[in-house]
């Protein structure tokens, strides 16, 4: 690794690349300065892109392939045919200590995939998982798993609480984030076998983490907690749960507004107030899904993301690298393993 | 069985039992005409309740009991001991067939384990689901289970779906209700087993039903099918988390109207509008969780609801048991059971 953050980019990877990947370099250039990024994807769609925009061509490299994983391959196709792709060489970049970290806008199923098997998972962790971050009433809330893992078992759950709890602190920079475990109840023995056995494991942690306990569907909104810890499956849905309501009441507030003169004169004075709200909840600031739990950073932006939406992920990524993430995260495992925390793990809990 | 549609209350279910139970009954004598009630709770309390509305007291009968099941009072505990409560008492009327329905705001667990060993479950049915009805973009949506099963098989999923289906039918009026099942992706390999088994067999069914597929989470919001079907942790995750962001979204523009005087001004002009976004999605016109499955119709109303939400569980009750829904439901479970669609079936699929 260089002094100099370098970061990967499946330059062909989302619904708009490989124009959105470039655009979103554009913006990153003043909200992300000091990046040098690995382009990897097709030259002669790279090149004029380039030529249009002096200040993004000096921070890239291009790296040619013609190859791209699209939305409909599998997983295991991928794996066996797809190694010359852009998706695969951009991870490649970061397994050879070329780049810290990988953002991608393709296929999910098949960049975390190719992840596990180019970066393998750190030390004491079984499996990766998917994170993100969401508004509450009470700032931002970290929820992982977001789908990597459909069936999770209490250990499963216990590794997400810890990873989602180093998270919290070393990027959102909270000193003592909460841990809340998803269920259908706050009683002891509501849910299933998996978040009873890992609400024991939580309490019962040699680690110094603050765990609230069990959380339910409502807390993620309210920010009950700062990390809710679930499977791939609930957390998958609960997150589109949350986008499908967002959109559903900012299309009724949209028919609302436009249904008489005085409703859209009000609208229109109560405009800027309006626009806040919807900036505040902006799901391109939210973008950059987060792959946490192998050696190397790795990012998911949202297919149909824009520029706006790519900037926010690099941001994602560089936060990760630069804030030390995965060292942290190797911390605490070390400290569950040999019993005694390291002087990091120690001090990063003062 | 009369003629006369009789239900039984549990009067003293609920946070502020008896007196939203009694100011519910008339609301509804208004919004579900005809209905008589069976009142069991504490005659004390009622009493003087029933004494300033004689409109209520006519449609009356208390049946005086002077125990009660507590929210903390675990299901396993009222089922031995809690035999002489409200809440079980006004079940055991309608086993008895002195009601045709029972409705309770009291705690959920215990209401539903005392429904199961009291009424239990219609022939062909395994489990019991509880399902309500939900906002969305294409108009209302149906979902179960939302917490009855934490764990559940293909065949538990496939039964929901029946049972969401001929309630769209029968109680909704939906001609040819859509199906889909929860699921975070909608290719054939996403999810777990149970889903996949699940799809597999709604596709084969010998049922005419319109099987959608998978759905994922803002298909609820966005009404991409009329019911969907999920197990019961992860549909309680999913509702809650409904609730929750549409508290958060309120709490926002909350913030947003009072932000500056242009703003209060804007409400002030919009307000007529913004009310109707209120009451489009005011929790308590989809008060009233119905427990399905059961040889009997048993609904749950919300605990915190006032005499508007209790009334409208009135009415999803009254509705169950005069579209004739459990009669319905055995047709359909016949009819996979025995190969050929009774009469009735039939018809109501045409």
């Amino acid at each position: 690794m260089t002094e100099r953050l370098i970061l990967s980019l499946d330059a062909m990877g989302g619904d708009q690349a490989p124009h959105v990947v470039v655009a979103g370099i554009e913006l990153a250039l003043r909200l992300h300065p000091g990046v040098h990024y690995l382009l990897y994807g097709d030259e002669a769609q790279l090149g004029p892109l380039l030529e249009c925009s002096r200040d993004v061509a000096a921070v890239c490299t291009v790296r040619h392939t013609a190859e791209r994983v699209s939305n409909d391959d599998k997983p295991s196709q991928v794996l066996r045919q797809g190694r010359k792709t852009s998706m695969w060489l951009a991870i490649q970049a970061v397994k050879d200590g070329e780049a810290s970290g990988v953002i991608s806008a393709g296929n999910t199923g098949a960049l975390m995939a190719m992840a596990k098997i180019l970066l393998r998972t750190l030390p004491g962790i079984s499996r990766p998982a998917i994170a993100t971050v969401l508004p509450s009433r009470q700032g931002d809330v970290v929820m992982l798993d977001l789908g990597a893992n459909s069936d999770c078992d209490a250990q499963n759950l216990v590794e997400f609480a810890i990873m989602g709890e180093v998270f919290a602190r070393t990027v959102l920079g909270l000193a003592r984030p909460s841990i809340g475990l998803l269920n259908i109840g706050a009683e002891d023995m509501k849910g299933n076998e998996a978040v009873r056995t890992a609400s024991a494991l939580l309490r019962a942690s040699p680690l110094p983490i603050r765990f609230h306990g069990f959380v339910e569907g409502d807390d993620i909104g309210a920010g009950t907690v700062d990390v809710v810890v679930t499977d791939g499956f609930t957390g998958n849905v609960a997150l589109k749960t949350v986008e499908g309501t967002a959109r559903l009441y900012a299309g009724f507030l949209r028919d609302a507004f436009h249904g008489s003169f005085l409703a859209r004169l009000g609208y229109f004075l109560a405009r800027p107030a309006l626009t806040r709200v919807k900036n505040r909840t902006d799901p391109r600031r939210y973008n950059g899904a987060m792959f946490l739990g192998l050696n190397g950073v790795c990012v998911k932006s949202h297919g149909g993301t824009d520029d706006v939406g790519f900037a926010n992920a690099i941001g994602v990524a560089a936060s990760l690298v630069t804030r030390g993430f995965n060292d942290r995260i190797k911390d605490e495992f070390a400290t569950l393993q040999f019993g005694a925390p390291s002087s990091a793990a120690v001090a990063s809990h003062r």
